[in-house]
C-alpha cells in the first residue's frame, strides 16, 4: 500500500485564482475554502509576526503571505507528513516560513520563548466525544483531534503578544465553547458568520480577539458565499464578495 | 412636581398595529420595538405558562398574549409604578396576568414554588460598571440596573421547567456574557441577530435556550428591521419581515 504522503499520492491544487499552489495528500484532510477565508480575515501588516497552530500543508499561512508581504511566519503541525508538505509548499510558493513538527501542548522552546502579533488556527471541527471518527488517521487528526477546543484556544492565547490578535475559523455550532474559552481572558472579540446562502443559519464563524483589548464585542454581518437560494449546478456560484476573496486574494472585512 | 406615574403624565401607545394599547410614563423607560420582537420570537402554545422577569408596563407579555391565546401569564417587576401599569394594561387589553412587585433576587414564594414553560426577559441594556447612569431614576432602573446580566440569567434559568425555554433580548455586544452564563447550564441555544439595516453589525440579539436541551448551538440569519442602506425619512421604513412582525403580529422565526 502506497503511503498517503508519497509524491504519486499527492495532488497539486490552485488557490487564490492560481496565485498559490499547494501539494496535498489525495486521501486525508484537504484544504478547502476555510483556511483561505481565515487567511483573508487577518489584518496583518508587513513585518509582523504570525504563528499558525495546526498549519496542515500550509494553506492559510501561504495564502496570507500571498496578500501581505514580509511577514515573519511560523507554523506548528503535529503530523510530520503535513509539516513536511508545509515546508515544501512554502518554498515552492517563495514564502519564508519556519515549520515546527510539534503537539500544541508541547511547543518547542523557540516558539515558547516568543509572542506573536497574530496567532491563527483552523482547529479540528468535530468534538469526538460526540461524533464518530474518520476512518483515515491523517484525516481524523485534522478533523477530529482528541484535544478540546479550549486547549487550542488556550495554547493560542498564550502566544499572542500584548495588543496582538488571535484569529480562528470554526463550525458555528461551537461558538459557545469559543466564547467560554475567551470570555474574561481576551478582549476586542468579534465574530463574522459565514453562510452558504442568504438567509441560512451560519455554518462557520471567523472569530478574532485582542490580547489586553477592551473594545466591546461585535457580531458582524454574515459573509454569504454562494449566490441564489439553492445549489443549481456544480459550476462555482460564488457571490461577488466571496469571489473577490477566494479568487482575487482580497481582504475579508471582519 | 407631578409624579411620572400620575395619569396626566402617562401616554397611551399602540403596538402591533393597534391590537395592543399600553399606558406608559412619558418620562422613564418606554417600550419600543424590542419587547415586541421578544414577544414575537416565543414559540409558546395555548395553555403553556410564561413568566416575564422585569415586565415593566407589560409590553412583551401583552403582545405575546395578543398572538397566543390562553396562556398562563406571570410577571415580576421591581418598580411598583411599572408593576401597577402592567396590571392596568393587562386588564385594559383583556389579558389575565398575575403581576408581582418583587426583586428578581427575592421572588415571591408563589413564583419560587413553580417552574414555567417559558421564562422571558428584556434585561437592562447597560452595564453600569462601564457606563453613566440615566438621570431619571425609573429609566435608570429599567436601562441600567445594578445587577449583572448573569444574575438575570441565573434567576431565569431557575424558573424554567424541564424541556422549557428561556428567551431574552439584549444588546449584541453583551452576547459573550450571555454565553458565559448559559454555557454548560442550558442547551438548545440559538441566537437571532437583529440589525437596523442590511450589512450592519448586529445591534440586538434574541437568545433562546432549553432546559435540559442537547441540540447544537444555532446562529440564525439576521433579522433586518429597516429597508435601504440608510435612514432617509422619519416615515417608518420597516422591511416586509419586520412590518409583518411589528404591525401584523406575526411570529418571528428564530
Amino acid at each position: 500500500m502506497t503511503s498517503i504522503w508519497a509524491d504519486e499520492a499527492l495532488t497539486r491544487d490552485a488557490f487564490l485564482g492560481g496565485r498559490v499552489t499547494l501539494l496535498q495528500p489525495r486521501e486525508g484532510y484537504r484544504a478547502g475554502t476555510d483556511p483561505v477565508l481565515l487567511a483573508a480575515a487577518i489584518d496583518a501588516t508587513p513585518g509582523e509576526s504570525v504563528l499558525e497552530i495546526g498549519c496542515g500543508a500550509g494553506a492559510a499561512m501561504i495564502c496570507l503571505a500571498a496578500r501581505v508581504p514580509e511577514l515573519d511566519l511560523s507554523g506548528v503541525e503535529v503530523q510530520p507528513g503535513y509539516a513536511d508538505l508545509a515546508r515544501r509548499n512554502a518554498e515552492a510558493n517563495g514564502i519564508a516560513a519556519s515549520i515546527h513538527t510539534a503537539d500544541l501542548r508541547a511547543l518547542p522552546g523557540a516558539l515558547k520563548a516568543r509572542r506573536f502579533d497574530h496567532v491563527i488556527a483552523n482547529p479540528p471541527y468535530f468534538d469526538r466525544s460526540r461524533s464518530r471518527p474518520a476512518p483515515n488517521p491523517a484525516k481524523e487528526t485534522a478533523f477530529g483531534a482528541p484535544l478540546p477546543l479550549s486547549e487550542w484556544i488556550d495554547a493560542m492565547a498564550r502566544r499572542v503578544a500584548p495588543g496582538g490578535r488571535l484569529w480562528l475559523i470554526q463550525r458555528a455550532d461551537r461558538l459557545p465553547e469559543i466564547f467560554a474559552a475567551l470570555h474574561g481572558r481576551m478582549g476586542g472579540l468579534a465574530v463574522r458568520p459565514l453562510v452558504s446562502r442568504q438567509g441560512r443559519d451560519a455554518e462557520r464563524v471567523l472569530v478574532t480577539a485582542r490580547q489586553s483589548g477592551r473594545a466591546a464585542f461585535r457580531l458582524a454581518p454574515p459573509l454569504v458565499l454562494h449566490a441564489g437560494t439553492r445549489h443549481v449546478s456544480d459550476a462555482a456560484d460564488f457571490t461577488p464578495e466571496a469571489e473577490s476573496i477566494l479568487r482575487h486574494g482580497e481582504k475579508l472585512r471582519m
